[in-house]
């Protein structure tokens, strides 16, 4: 008789984002002739780009072509992809990382959710709390967290760090030390960055303990201020103890062509074994690569063309997060973020719970948002709003959200 | 001190195919004169046929209009997809599969691999020997496999079921009964096909037994005869016990794509839990979905003219395995497989062992096939070529090892 895997019986409803899809839902069924406006999930609205559409059809004909068709991908992806990201995202920064530390794969969600396969199940995690709900559900789905409590809203054995407006929402280093430390800056939800000298502080802390931090730099294209870091490899020592996830979605948007990498260097070894070997084992048996013509755009991200584009669909979006976070400050709003980040976090008013304000924004102003506790117990009277909506519709979302 | 997953230490050699493109890579650095033809790896030759080619310029061209662009995909994989596949693949052949049973994936290698992960560890195993490796790798990973012995190349806590020619590469029924039992036919790497009673014997078996079977139908688009079943859910009973992997790889070329399906019926219930509830939570969990693009491919081979064009490229592929499966057989090989499946499967000659003929062939042939050990002991002293070359390559290299 075969046994299911009860760990996911532990797992506490579901996933987050399938939460709000069925409210939305509901709602529009029931009123057919409101226009929602969603400001919610982190789902980009720009087109792609003109030489990203041009690399994936140039791409597209050579797949049509027996002389330039591509079949099976490389295991850690192509070269040309590699190597851009690592001139581009590291070289140019002054980060020593090598080609084939840079696995390229369908994005940071997967990644983030499948790195932990590669620790021991007896390994103890820290989350920033609140925090993006799919480090915390694929240790959940490997037994690594403990039972559930429902008084906290916490796992037992995982180690939350509260994030609060008292600490910027950036937790201190905690005393009781873990082995597996996720952090993301900017942050998802919160928004909030964190500097270099702070970051050393982290890196310093696992070389000391001898943790992992899975760093998920998803969001580094939105900083602008020069003493954020964009990769924890500009911190010293990170490559001992720091593994880096990246997406394509945010910066490029895409979110509906999936692309991402992971960096695991070589220097992270632990019983003898280098993690990078680990991983390259565990992409080489159950993934198989990003498709051809999605590597090929995102090469074109990296072009001169590229990069200017790109900086023009984030400055896009920057336009929206400064117009929600001035226009919700001036409605006498508390909000946080949307600076060097595309989310804005602002706390509920009237002593609201974040589904209470969810409910109340879906039908006062039909906007949709994200409710803070979602993220964790630490997230309650929090909601999160980003800036991917188009123009029009975020400024009219402010609008209706101001004359609520 | 973060602790490693220890079990990846059980994991042997490296993962086969990559280990081949290592031995190759250092011949043709000795060699780079010689004409190397690869009918080792299973991947595709003849590139994307014309409904694919411009279903993927129409959805590229999507992408680049505010009003058209996609993002994140549904969880389960866009409702157009889903709905080809289940008019298709299930209700023209008689069997009752829902959409939401349909799980859209970048893959049948990656499912196939994170499968398992539903499961609690203390599942046994059972496995056909030869077996694609990723069946077994994925459970080593969790830990089900148990010790690996290196006296007879098996893993202690594996069911294996030999796979000979006395019983036509199909196994009996094991007595020891498994928790999960991973079927493939059309076969890889053996070529062998089941017909419809002997695989109900499967499902009832299963069924009698609470067992789940994992059948993997990525090569059922080779089938020509009438007597084998396509789909797992044409046997009675198959929807309590049978999850079902397809691929896009082998029918439409997308190797270099990237599509696959896994159908999980609602009915497989244990300990009260549906398995496609747990897979549906997998899947929103630690994965994103298909690119938008990519599933308007695998839409357009659904289409009138794609399925015209699909068949062409069978035909095409068979022909390779007619003319190797003839050609060997008349130089004096025993041949197996290669009627209803893409894979020729060949008794090495002279006492070689599987390692010995794949180095006598790159070396005297220039030929590049997969040693049969590589996908189990009872492999050993077989060899594995693949009908995916082209025409004159597939000419070529028999023509070479009929003269060698």
């Amino acid at each position: 008789m075969v046994k299911i895997n009860e760990n996911y019986g532990q797992l506490q409803g579901s996933y987050l984002f399938s939460t709000i899809a069925k409210k939305v839902s509901e709602y529009t069924d029931a009123h057919p002739e409101k226009k929602i406006i969603r400001l919610g999930i982190g789902d980009v609205t720009r087109p792609l780009t003109g030489s990203v559409i041009s690399s994936l059809h140039k791409a597209v004909d050579e797949m049509a072509d027996e002389a330039t068709f591509r079949g099976y991908a490389p295991d850690l992806g192509y070269d040309f992809l590699r190597h851009a990201i690592c001139e581009n995202d590291y070289r140019a920064r002054g980060c020593r990382i090598d080609e084939d530390e840079i696995f390229v794969s369908d994005g940071a969600k997967p990644d983030s959710g499948n790195i932990q396969e590669i620790f021991a199940n007896d390994n103890k995690i820290a989350v920033c709390d609140p925090v993006y709900p799919v480090y915390v559900d694929s240790n959940v789905m490997s037994g690594r967290c403990g039972q559930y409590d429902k008084e906290t809203g916490r796992y037992r054995n995982v180690l939350y760090m509260d994030c609060t407006p008292e600490n910027g929402f950036v937790p201190s280093i905690p005393k009781e030390s873990a082995d597996i430390i996720y952090l993301c800056f900017p942050n998802n939800p919160t928004g909030a960055t964190v500097k270099k000298d702070e970051l050393q502080k982290w890196v310093d802390h696992a070389n000391e303990n001898g943790s992992v931090i899975i760093y998920d730099a998803a969001y580094e294209a939105y900083i602008k201020d020069a003493d954020i870091p964009h990769s924890i490899y500009e911190c010293s020592g990170a490559r001992e103890c720091a593994i880096e996830l990246h997406s394509f979605s945010k910066n490029a948007g895409f979110t509906g062509l999936r692309l991402g990498y992971a960096v695991v260097p070589k220097d992270i070894v632990r019983s003898g074994v280098s993690l990078r070997d680990l991983w390259a084992r565990r992409h080489a048996t159950k993934y198989n690569g990003a498709p051809y013509i999605v590597q090929r755009a995102g090469e074109a991200v990296y072009s001169a063309e590229g990069k200017k584009e790109i900086q023009g669909l984030i400055d896009y979006y920057m336009d929206n997060a400064a117009y929600i976070r001035e226009g919700l400050k001036k409605a006498g709003y508390t909000v946080f973020g949307g600076e060097n980040s595309p989310y804005i976090w602002l706390a509920t008013p009237d002593n609201m719970t974040s589904w209470e304000f969810f409910d109340h924004l879906l039908h006062s102003a039909n906007v949709v948002g994200t409710p803070g506790v979602g993220f964790g117990s630490c997230g309650e009277g929090f909601f999160r709003l980003t800036a991917f909506g188009s123009h029009e519709n975020t400024r009219e979302a402010v609008d209706r959200i101001c004359s609520m």
